[in-house]
């Protein structure tokens, strides 16, 4: 199987190099090049391509309907136009072993620095969502983590494996126990999940883990929490998930309820981007120049 | 080649009632499954799958970059999930006459309501972009639209010509006469677009007009006119073609910028949609009743 | 969610009267347009859009690594160019009930005239391939039948459930009473899949139905069955799954082979079709009647 | 714009060393990735991703109706399972000089080794057609050769400009004289295409070329020339563009008719490759290696 030779340097590395650093290390979510490209804009380390975002973007549930295609090329679009790293959300590993050795395979082709893959079964359902969380036996999953490092061609692309046993009511034990057994098998970086409404779990884990490995947290409803305080946990990588989509629902939601009772454009002149803001972000001008 | 059967009612003819009705027919642009779900929210009539958006999403300049796969793959996911018409911007038709004719057959398969082709160059560049913007031929152009009705199946699949006329800086008299022609050769109705600051050339070719097939006006620019002045003087659809992604990217940028600050997700809170309002939007609840 | 409205007539009904009438029904395994044209030009009643073909063609392992997205493209790209009825492989039906409800939709909308789901676990493996083959139980892949009729929204879409529990090694008893379920839920027919070299259980299992729904056979292991004798039989459909691939890749092989070695293109002229032969089963000619 | 960082060795610089070796170097035309590996196996240097055999693959005319997104996924599919270099038949660029450079920067990111594009109009119609073959005025196909080198982040990537002069009915002189503008503007190497019967004029063309950089031959009409004749007249690529589409054909064509008429799938056995040589083709050992 044709395997891209290792480059010299490289987006993952640079991740890396940022998660060894001395202060946090920060993604937040997209789900298309625009999206990725003002997360960049706005300063941030990292483009977390988002299932749950890319998933509603198609109007879809998060719940295993969008397809391995439909990920990577959303990733692939994010990757194309940013300089920092894409962080791709992966979901259970659209399958088994097999699946996630494929997965690490074609999104390495594709130039994106990190995948995550999580334990629950496929197919999933979102983690936030009042339905079953079901988790995979820590061995099978452990087989898919190794079975993604193996097929890995480049030693710096990271593997996260995800682990949603507090999302599934599980102690803190049993999810220490599968960050202990995801570095075991080879992770380089462990995202443990969760849903409270307090940080004090996530903090609580991450006092007790020996940092072997980097922990990933997502505060989506632990939302006050700082970066520094989970990075002091021993989280060095904290992703805001989705406030990116959130943020721009609300602000069409906004404008569009007031266009339809105005009736006319300029009743919305002062809530939206300009033209020429949104030019400049997909490169507009770049474009004339190459244009004869 | 294999034809889909004509069903007994679609959300072509939708449009062609509405577009036959008393009042102005309004349509939103949007680039993905979600915006055209907010679009249908706010209660417009269709969405305006537009090529300059879904170009953005890429972080593509609109400069004819974007496929027709990519287009048509964005208004298919819109259509699958909303009730109303999708109006599908295909720029120049994607090449000449045989790929107008295509698109046609292409875009009527994935019910698409309505279809609407420039009368620019290929590779083409915004109509507000400071380019160069070129016009086919006024005979040429009509050989795509005779191509493209050719190629329907269903007769109310609608066919929209849009003259750029003004927007290369003809007359008024060189746009009317363009429409005339367009009206001649089989297209359904007429967009004039314009990137003047006043409505008056639009007004005017209006009222000039003998309304003989809808005219269709696209109020960027000239922001301040209502949809009932616009109605009144012969343009029974109304375009915001672009306003709901600046909504979304003005939302975000601030979002994003805050965050970046403040260090913690609760800093957004109050600026952001909940995860509940994006479930409902993705039907993440429809899923949980089907799901076992 | 946007239901496209059922048209007066369509290729699902057709295959439902071929499926009534005297006898055998015909379908042979494509991967691409051009392979499902050249089965519709030979005189075949539909083509298999075949997960196997499809994954092979990519070079990948018929091993659940291919996605939806891909096979449904391979699927519409067949359906557009022909005029016969195209029966989608849908292996495993892509997860759990929800993602069949999902198939169904999509499939349904591109106007894929029946789609096939098979009672394995997900990820499969190909069912000649010496791995291990577990089947789901009974009543699970119920839910999946009942998910998928219930997210039809033309009666006439078949949905075929294909029992593989001779394949992993289960008695006649037990495919039959599977057999019996899947009708009981809905299928439109069921496909009993044997990897035995002789028709022996083919032919036993059908004598013991009681004909309710059409039985569909795919002869590739015991090949010397004729149409005619599994008709009678009860098999109404029969699938030639992989012939075509088969003999398309000892044709490539041969030629590619003879050339290697001669160094010159004569040396194959009377090895390959003409490139008129090709020109004509794209459509070329009446390409030319549409450009200017 | 993101780059990926410039790999230590490519199949590009592969592509490289062959061209300047002692022996012609050979392609072989193919669709997608099995039809690829089996170039690969028959001992090819190089597979061609031809634009009329992916065209084909869909059933539509080699006309400009098929994508860059389409014709590039078939170019990923082939390139990830093979480890010769890959050689993108990319028509006229898909359109002006923007569209030339954004195709190389998207082709070196699927890790192609090389793109070529040709001197025709837009939307262009295959070379053999009895169509109009209009050709792009020099100084136009220069500018888009000179897009493409600017915006190529390897060095090695290679950009073959390929001349239509001799296929549009122009004069040996004429065709020398692009061949001198298109390596002037920085091609890697330049295709004179010819429809001629007999090698005259390629060998002629070939003789009078002062060989900086290297010429390629498509010998589909003057099929009796040898490699090696080619290769003394300064073509140092072969490639053989279509053959083993039209084998496939003629090798499906003949089983499908033979089974058609015998109704039982044995009367094809010695016809067809076995299920074994398909499975191994694909990959499928290996991938009951790594499932659990």
């Amino acid at each position: 199987m044709s395997r891209p030779i290792t480059p010299p340097t490289s987006k993952s590395a640079r991740l890396r190099e940022l998660l060894a650093g001395p202060v946090p290390v920060t993604a937040v979510g997209a789900h298309d090049g625009l999206t990725a490209k003002l997360v960049e804009r706005a300063g941030f380390d990292a483009v977390w391509c988002s299932s749950f975002e890319v998933s509603a973007s198609y109007g879809l549930p998060d719940a295993s309907l969008v397809t391995m295609t439909q990920f990577l090329s959303a990733a692939e679009a994010m990757d194309a136009i940013t300089d920092i790293p894409i962080v791709a959300d992966c979901d259970t590993g659209f399958g088994g072993p097999l699946n996630v050795a494929f997965a690490v395979e074609r999104y390495e082709r594709a130039n994106i620095a990190a995948m995550c893959i999580e334990d629950k079964l496929f197919p999933k359902m979102n983690s936030f969502a009042d339905a079953a969380q079901d988790l995979l036996p820590t061995e099978e999953f452990v087989l898919k983590i190794k079975a993604g490092k193996e097929a890995q061609s480049d030693d710096r692309f990271l593997l996260i494996a995800r682990t949603e046993a507090l999302i599934a009511g599980q102690c803190i034990d049993e999810a220490l126990y599968r960050v202990h057994a995801y570095a075991e098998a080879g992770a380089d970086a462990v995202l443990v999940h969760s849903k409270s409404s307090r940080p004090d779990e996530i903090l609580e884990l991450g006092a007790r883990w020996d940092n072997r490995i980097p922990l990933v947290a997502v505060p989506t409803t632990y939302a006050s929490v700082s970066e520094q305080s989970l990075f002091e946990a021993g989280y060095r990588l904290v992703i805001y998930a989705n406030q990116g989509m959130r943020a721009a629902v609300k602000g069409m939601r906004e404008v569009l309820g007031k266009l339809r009772v105005a009736g006319h454009a300029e009743s919305v002149h002062d809530d939206i981007a300009t033209m020429s803001e949104i030019f400049e972000l997909q490169g507009m001008t770049a474009a004339f120049r190459t244009a004869p």
